[in-house]
């Protein structure tokens, strides 16, 4: 086994390698571009490291991971068109340095070649891993609705927000995984308890994402903290806020969110105050945990050593505590 | 072998059953209305007639049929929303009826969909159409792109031309039939055959679009005629006035196109009497002409019996004798 930083290194050579030149450029221009931006390469690292758990070289996943990151990239064009945002790792978006047409057709074109990275597998193992792309991306197509829909809706569940985040990233990480599994011609079981692992971290991570959203520290948080406060987005900290807060903690929440007549500064101020006051903040964190540890529960059923499994919950740990 | 109007019945009854009653709502609802607003279902006939030629039973490709549907309603949605187009078949198209949003999502939603399509056939036959279906639908990307492309282009070539129009939309054509072979278990020469015959055919189709777009009978034509003239569209039988025309002629056409100060039907009938007088008109019968021959050159090959091949040709003059 290596270290995430070589997964992650041999992942970029390959990525480079990947460049498309071919016409027309502007079809292809786009997609080199996304690809290209930066992030930490984190899904297509989680399926070279599953490959080697289940005791495969891990470059035999490599297509898979690549079809992972090119699948995760598309959905980030699209989104971006869907949330009319300029900015994507501190680079214009695809449909802001080019235009809405090119952010459609770039975008469509990722999600074919996703499927098309599969094709060096055999058959059967080129039917799994499609099958469990398809599954996966309609979900992440039912999690951007869901989240569209939650917009215009005043009566959201924690239970469906759940779902949501569920569907819309972290299933994405569960089929990362499995596809390392299902490359590695692990057991089925064994698949699919590497699928909940990734499931389980991934809706964790989320749930850290809001958290970190609104308490990380300005200075390392990769985006505008109290960004989702200043967006009246509904995190499982608003909708904790609105169930265990005293009806005076729930009004001025609503109120606040409705309300154009203070600064951002003060906003966000105030609703921190309300999530950590209501005892919302402290049910993030520990949603967080229990994910967490759901995660790791379901590891210890997983047929590979136990130096492996260590590995896993380091990496698990690792994404968790990060205090960005 | 059945009468093409059992094949769309029996299609059409197959697409009833597709109805998606799932939620969200608001991503399968659309799905659902698009592929329910009509058309001819060409291209899906095409795939259950081909496997009857190869001598199985139709209803074994109804999942490639439909799936071979799904994909070109997606490319309609999407395309829609990149033409800006109000209305598709008299109907409201997606993004004007929901919203932009919508539109992308649910065209997203619609392209996985139609992968999953095959998940019913065993890994060989899955493998052979996923990856057809990847490459043809690639294609259609490009040839979306390079007709965007050419909106801003003055120096666009007959030849760029003939390969935009064979990537947008005749390999769907030859591709549908392939895949009918592909179920049928035909050999690899009879499917090629049979793509090449569909391919060819798709061209002579939208060469003969472009030309009934002109002249075609306004009672019985579906779209706006002189549409492609009023959008200053470089068809073939503008890029062959420019080129068969006298420098009077070509001078005149690219005034008219660039002028605004003639009428609706001032333009189209100036820019008809160019193309007829220029001898483009009759190259671009030719042209319908000559691919509709290498069309019917490709089937003298295939290995079945004459009076498959006779239906085949049968239909291949129908769809290039309509006056519509």
């Amino acid at each position: 086994m290596q270290h995430i930083e070589q997964y992650q290194k041999d992942f970029l050579n390959y990525l480079e390698s990947f460049a498309i030149d071919r016409e027309p450029k502007n079809l292809y221009q786009p997609i080199n571009y996304i690809l290209k931006l930066g992030g930490k390469r984190l899904r297509p690292v989680l399926t070279l490291m599953t490959t080697e758990v289940f005791g495969v070289k891990a470059e035999t996943s490599m297509d898979a991971a690549l079809s992972i990151e090119v699948f995760h990239n598309f959905s980030l064009v699209h989104d971006d068109i869907m949330d009319d945002a300029p900015l994507r790792r501190g680079q214009k978006t695809v449909h802001k340095k080019w235009d809405l047409n090119t952010g459609i057709l770039s975008g469509d074109a990722m999600l074919i070649l996703a499927y098309q990275l599969f094709e060096n597998y055999e058959p059967n193992t080129f039917q799994a891993l499609a099958k469990l792309f398809s599954k996966t991306a309609i979900e992440v197509c039912e999690g951007q609705q869901y989240d569209i829909d939650f917009e215009t809706r005043n009566d959201v569940t924690i239970s469906e927000y759940l779902k949501m985040i569920e569907y819309k990233t972290a299933v994405l990480v569960g089929a990362a995984m499995k596809m390392g599994a299902i490359v590695a011609k692990a057991s089925v079981e064994d698949q699919n308890a590497i699928y909940d692992f990734g499931r389980y971290l991934g809706i964790a991570f989320q749930l850290q994402d809001d958290y970190l959203d609104a308490f990380g520290n300005p200075e390392s948080f990769g985006k505008q903290v109290g960004g989702d406060i200043l967006e009246n987005k509904k995190t499982y900290l608003v909708l904790k806020t609105l169930e265990l807060g005293s009806q005076n903690e729930q009004s001025r929440l609503l109120q606040i969110m409705s309300s154009n007549l203070v600064t951002n500064d003060e906003k966000v101020s105030s609703v921190k105050e309300l999530f950590n006051n209501s005892g919302a903040s402290e049910a993030n964190q520990n949603a967080v945990k229990g994910y967490t540890s759901r995660a790791f529960k379901v590891l210890e059923a997983l047929n590979v050593s136990e130096d492996k499994k260590q590995l896993l919950r380091l990496f698990g740990e690792q994404l968790m505590n990060r205090r960005v």
